[in-house]
């Protein structure tokens, strides 16, 4: 890296899972923005072709005007290649296929547990986990021993595993998650404030917030767009759209068709209970929750007006993208330039110094959570600055929430320690200790070892 | 009180629901047996009649022979005379009637929710929680103002909120909670020995363990006999007993028609699961963990040979104790002196400082148990010495487990900060995250509701 | 307070000390520049007519056309009319007279004890701390009873425990302390890249740093400006300077006659000690280590090129500002705005929602500064919004310094404590444990009953 | 190990400095006095012959009658040799020769730094430390490879630097030290009991103490004989000798020419400065509080009335040793049997089940101290039990004294760090913060290089 004050080139940034037809693309069009920073983008995945896919769509951009941040892309062959001597490293892969996603999502509907992501909690979480830590442990070797200087992005579910893995097993990892669950909800408060008070044009970034808790179960205890509380705003809100739900206008009934929509009938049902405003998509919220709140059954889930993501709907979506990609690639199609929404170049201009920057992300608990064992994985707020990463001390949750949170951190940190020592009783007993796992003990238990067995590929070394 | 060495004379205990038929025997028994030791009790209790006759009974005492602990026993109308000056105080109430426990625990069994105690956790013991603090809290507030200095020892249940109440009120206090499962527990583990190395004769007190958890969902994590080690020898002994489950000879059968008993097959499952010993009954380990584990329905529960302890059966139970009394107090019957098997009478004496006792009592953690968090009433095992109890450390559970206390540890705090700020919403959510809920909310609602209208009268100041 | 997005109108500010010719006139300056705040400020000062005059200065203001933020300016006679509604307070006193301070600074050196400042630690600071803490405790009542959701700003020595009082008394006052010091080692910083880059103009608040330790004895582990790392220059830099020392071309050999200025090489040796950069002034630290280090005597003093701020300069000082108050007051002369350099009126400006701001205050430790025992008021980077102020997680001191801290920390509880329970043998055992405490202990002994007998009148209660 | 209930077989001790003409000689009497427990005793020493004549000794013990626990003996030549198989080690070693102590304790004297001890804390016990602490990271070393399930004792000082560099290298370790410290003042107290109140005959395991500090500066918060608390009589019997001092009556005037005596002064001084008991002797005491408390000069230490331990009267005493071992071995002196007052071999026969025991010992601090950082290494009482050590809860020290502990506890980590890491600034850091340096800084750091140099040869890798 040649620093010379407001600009910094040849930055090496390693992109692990650099094939991606989504992810990836949005750091492309995020970089091309920036004209403060310049350097190489090394492209790393197990699908070869799809990187180099990619290296050639992103040397493409150089040339066009518009781009004030000139990135050469490179796809390389290994985990070595990419990381030595890398300033930057994201993570972002799929641990896995559809197929396997398929049986974490939807053998557990043959037991009448339903699950509408399946990727963080749940059977479905739980058994992605056991894939991806093998993955995550190889990963964070690598990077120990070719990059240990890096600062490392991980924008992978589940996340607050796949972080911890890489600080279980290189400690002085300088690493952190990002997930944008947080900034819809905030796009959330951004309504209220055009429904309640009539405020429209209001960035997400505008509305300052305390957030904490564990990814996709996290909270908001304060909100506010300057001398405004938005916090007191959004209980009237809640008031008023509680029974209906609330859909942007532009989307009514969306949730009826979308995937990943919702009315957020279940963010409004958690504010009622709590009196603290959650901040992840309902389709997450409901799954850190006992079943038989809101995915007891599909009427249940449709009452609560949003929708469980099915692995077609994802096998069809990846399939337009391959498409899309080869019209890319074939200069059919231009590669169009917009802001992604995701903050991961803002976040490296924050660390090499170039912008003060405050937002959310996922970190070891070193007492920014009072309240959550020291160690886990949390989400707050955290101050980036040059080279130095410092989480907002967040404060404490409620007590009612704290324990629906805890229960899920001590099965995290279960399923790691399964995970690392092939531990089958231990994996067992977190899978039994999952909310969602209402069942008699002797489906689950079968159950349980129908999804090992289904995912044997990546448990080397277990005891099936 | 008039210390002298080996021998402590005038020394004054109060007795809180001091009108027993069956804790307040036990404690005259004890103090019979003991000749270093002379004083008063005074007896006190909502029932003064009750308290009356106890008075008599244990007046009656100091005349026989055989009795080397002279005590003169005193019913007093009110707490200040039962508290001012005293040195030692002893609490053991009912709180509430039966008519209150068969809400407790039937009308959850209407929702589908079968209790096997209900006094310690699920719906039960929630309602019974709510009902006990506030007596808790003026009692705390009577010892502060009339004997701050005094020792005290709660029997009570839910033994862990009495006692976290107790400290809530008056942080200073001088107090612990005693509960005899343990022992029973020490009991079993002297039957290992006997079946699987044939030694007889061996007392419950020479099992010397490590204990930690919190009270009815103890664990013991190291347990030997003289320089051997009964833990391994235990595992043995779940291999053998498992599917059977394990009785008493004596008592082959005994768990079909005794509410007591069981055959520790609960006991033995959590063995397998988690490789420590649970040190409670079955019937209580039972409520702690998801309703679908032991508690589903009652062929689930007859599966794995326990019994619910009907409300029908404490009714008989105390008629039958009534009738007793008044032959004991009408000179019909005589008195039986015997070891009760409780400890109380042991750790008054190791207070004045005649001998030294380790054991098992219930205390605010001050980190004897890792894991669990700071200020909760946890159970382990503790130094008693002249006018000092001091808890031993006793180590971290292991992880599966954690998650399981510190479910409960989280559900009694918002237990008690909901009846101390009398939160209707804080006691509904603690109501719905009790892993014996697993009927759907609305029902579960409902249930807490009707639960509630049914303990009014012990809910001044509750918005119901 | 009336807020509408991007101004805040009727504000109210209580203002203890408020007759203050320094803080009090930076305030008005600083408020007078901000056009998005208008409201009240009170003037509370037990010098009556002191207050007075500020009124009259500070309603002058108004009237003048490059005056932006427009304030009524209003002297009270009571804490109770001063708080009663406030929004903000400022608490900026002396805690009692220069005849007083004469006994904390000079007594001292008739025992061979040399105190730079005398109002934080040491001798000096320490009788300091027992005036000034019950005037905290009245501060703190009153702003429970009149005023509890308002933000308070200390800026009175000792400033450790000063706050520390303010929590003790009322712990869910909303109160942080405000010091310039670190503002000054910024400066410093900014000296450093003109010294060795040869840049110019830079603004201290751009050299961004993480700030960790007690006031006075505050430390920098990060620096940095724009993307380059200040860090390392400054190691250069003190290569360069340390035995010359450095002053600031303007003030060359300034530290002579300046009892404020020194030519930094107590930070200096600091930094060849530790490692991380000392920040704070240089007769602030040097009274924070043992005096053999620094302050063994006066020709110690000036081998390190810093000096003692005498009570004469003081008294001195003093009379001119009176004398000027006294020409503003009659007009004779103008009141001069600019920017003081103080955060003060940033920090309300951001606690209103009108900017976010990052920057160093002095609150109780939860955990931002790891090593140091919670709940003891320490220094670090905290951010301000809307109703919010959160520190930022600091770190962890090298641990040669952390011991050096923490002694002090525990110094300051036993003041503390010795204070609010007038207990006169913990007092000096503090004393005597001060690191500037090297003379036989008689003779320490006889200096603190001196010193406690000078300041007897602050001292109700005690028994002298 | 052979256990069979009340008898354990075929024991297996290792002995590490098992050529000691002291400490060895006492185990070989206390296992003498066991019947219990029997085996082999391996004696490893740099001094072979030393460890030779050891065998020899104690494998005549064997034949004689009155020689309950018969035990083999063997001298080894090498750590793997003693260590594989063990079942306990005990280590006590002189780390380095009389001639470096002669520098640890004589060197400072020319520089006007006076040490009572000059093993534990101070310059000498640094130097010591930097010493000892490889031949630990080497003892330990070996310990995980040979012997990682073996109990350890350790008796070597500076006892927690010791104990603390074996966790360091092997945090599985199950290491322990022990100190007789405690036992002298458990003496005291029974003095107490004679002299205030006439009770004679009572040994010292029957006072009952709360013990919390540091090894050699370690406090007793509560004390107690049966049902009297011996606390308050110490508090009269403080009043009563603290101008005169106390020592046994056989003893008057003992002090003056026995190195290792005291009259107590210090111990009474420190009393009524903090109202708890110092539990160490008063040699040691003086060393951990700065210089102008106790050992300004000899004329101060002759003031409170104890000695200065000289080297010299080390190597005659050794010389004595020495010759009497030659006796022994030739058979012209008699060994005798005599209990040695240590407690080694009551701790062996607990941690095998054969007895519960409770006394102080020196463990990583897990939060049986409040106050002193976790992982420090802390004195406290703890319960043995079969292969169980566990501490009990202790409490926290009166915030002066915790002052006073905690300085040398960051002492002692930096030391520790120092050593590991060869770093020399590190260790001057702490060198300059010991309470015993206090004259001028650049003396002190000539005094650090000349005794550095001294140690040099137990220094590898150190830049010197």
């Amino acid at each position: 890296m040649y620093h010379c004050g407001d600009v910094v080139n040849d930055i090496t940034i390693a992109y692990i899972g650099g094939g991606s037809r989504g992810w990836a693309w949005r750091l492309m069009s995020d970089l091309a923005a920036e004209e403060c920073m310049s350097g190489t983008v090394r492209l790393y995945d197990i699908d070869f072709e799809a990187a180099q896919d990619n290296e050639l769509l992103g040397n493409k951009l150089c040339d066009r005007e518009e781009v004030k941040g000139k990135w050469q892309y490179k796809a390389v062959e290994t985990l070595e290649a990419a990381l030595s001597g890398a300033d930057f490293i994201v993570i972002s892969i799929l641990p896995g296929t559809f197929a396997d996603m398929a049986s974490d999502v939807h053998l557990p509907e043959q037991y009448g547990i339903y699950q509408s992501v399946g990727d963080t909690v749940g059977p479905g979480g739980l058994l992605r986990a056991l894939r991806t830590i093998p993955m995550y442990v190889e990963i964070a070797q690598a990077i120990k021993k070719y990059s240990p200087q890096a600062w490392v992005i991980n924008y992978t579910n589940p996340m607050a595993l796949c972080t911890k893995t890489l600080y279980e097993v290189f400690p002085e990892i300088k690493a952190f998650g990002c997930c944008h669950e947080v900034f819809s909800t905030q796009k959330l408060l951004a309504a209220v404030l055009r429904e309640v008070k009539g405020l429209i044009g209001i960035d997400r970034s505008e509305i300052k917030i305390n957030v904490l808790g564990i990814n996709h179960f996290t909270w908001i205890t304060e909100a506010s767009y300057k001398s405004m509380d938005v916090f007191s705003l959004y209980k009237e809100f809640v008031d008023l759209f509680y029974q209906e739900g609330y859909e942007d206008s532009a989307q009514k009934g969306h949730w009826i068709n979308d995937s990943f929509s919702s009315a957020n009938r279940v963010k409004f049902d958690l504010f009622k209970r709590y009196g603290v405003i959650a901040a992840a998509g309902d389709r997450h919220l409901a799954e850190f929750v006992p079943s038989n709140w809101y995915l007891k059954d599909r009427h249940t889930i449709e009452k609560w007006k949003f929708n469980l993501t099915t692995v077609d709907w994802r096998i069809n979506d990846l399939h337009t993208r391959r498409g899309k990609s080869k019209e890319l690639v074939n200069g059919r199609e231009k590669f169009e330039l917009k802001e992604s929404g995701e903050e991961g170049v803002k976040q490296i201009k924050a660390l090499l110094g170039l912008q003060d920057l405050v937002t959310n992300v996922n970190m070891l608990n070193r007492g920014q959570v009072m309240g959550i064992p020291m160690g886990a994985v949390v989400e707050t707020n955290a101050l980036f600055r040059k080279d130095s990463l410092r989480p907002i001390m967040a404060g404490k949750l409620p007590i009612a929430i704290e324990s629906l949170v805890v229960r899920h951190v001590y099965n995290q940190e279960s399923i790691l320690r399964a995970s690392l020592t092939k531990d089958k009783t231990l994996a067992l007993s977190a899978f039994l200790n999952d909310p969602l796992i209402t069942i008699p003990v002797d489906n689950a238990t079968q159950l349980f070892h129908e999804m090992l067995y289904n995912s044997r590929k990546y448990l080397g070394g277990w005891n099936l």
